[in-house]
């Protein structure tokens, strides 16, 4: 039976810490590569952290976006998780570590279900 | 360097499909886990599907917790990823298994960072 998720685990090195440290800058970059890739955002939490860091958490009709980022260590960790064709995890995951300025992606991928 | 993150995906399989259907109780077995285990919880957003399935997202002090459920499969996955030793991640599961009825959970250990 086909796996029902799709999970990607992209680990974003080498970002601009300032960019890790703007709730708003890190909201557009995950939302933005959902419009981009043709998803579909049904709501979404941002918290900014003191004294740094940002988590936010984005549903989305085809299951989750999620990031954590370390300012200080020049790291975020993202999530896409998706049950279904319509997006495409290796756009999304350059989409998101661009708009961060990742200079290093790795990339992990797990089937769920 | 020690990780950054630590997150579990636990796959629970053979739940109880009424469970998986309502948004409330889904909502209560992540809230619910994150306050035993001694989490602090900032803000969540929960979604229910048509026909059917809920995906919620539980944005916590120590990173997050997610949940999707396939009530038609009996399946959820859930995903909880910490940044620090606060939350012991084999209770939260425990918990969140018990909350859906699961009858058998996997679960998948990724450091992050």
């Amino acid at each position: 039976m086909p796996a029902l998720g799709h999970h990607s685990l992209f680990d974003l090195h080498e970002c601009d810490p300032a960019k890790l440290a703007d709730r708003a800058v890190v909201r557009e970059a995950l939302l933005g590569a959902i419009r981009a890739g043709g998803g579909t955002v049904v709501t979404d939490a941002f918290h900014q952290f003191s004294p740094h860091g940002v988590s936010g958490v984005v549903v989305i009709t085809e299951s989750h976006l999620t990031v954590h980022t370390w300012p200080e260590r020049a790291f975020a960790a993202a999530d896409l998780f998706t049950c279904g064709p319509t997006l495409d995890h290796d756009a999304v995951g350059r989409m998101v570590a661009a708009a961060l300025g990742a200079q290093r992606t790795e990339c992990r991928t797990v089937e769920r279900g």
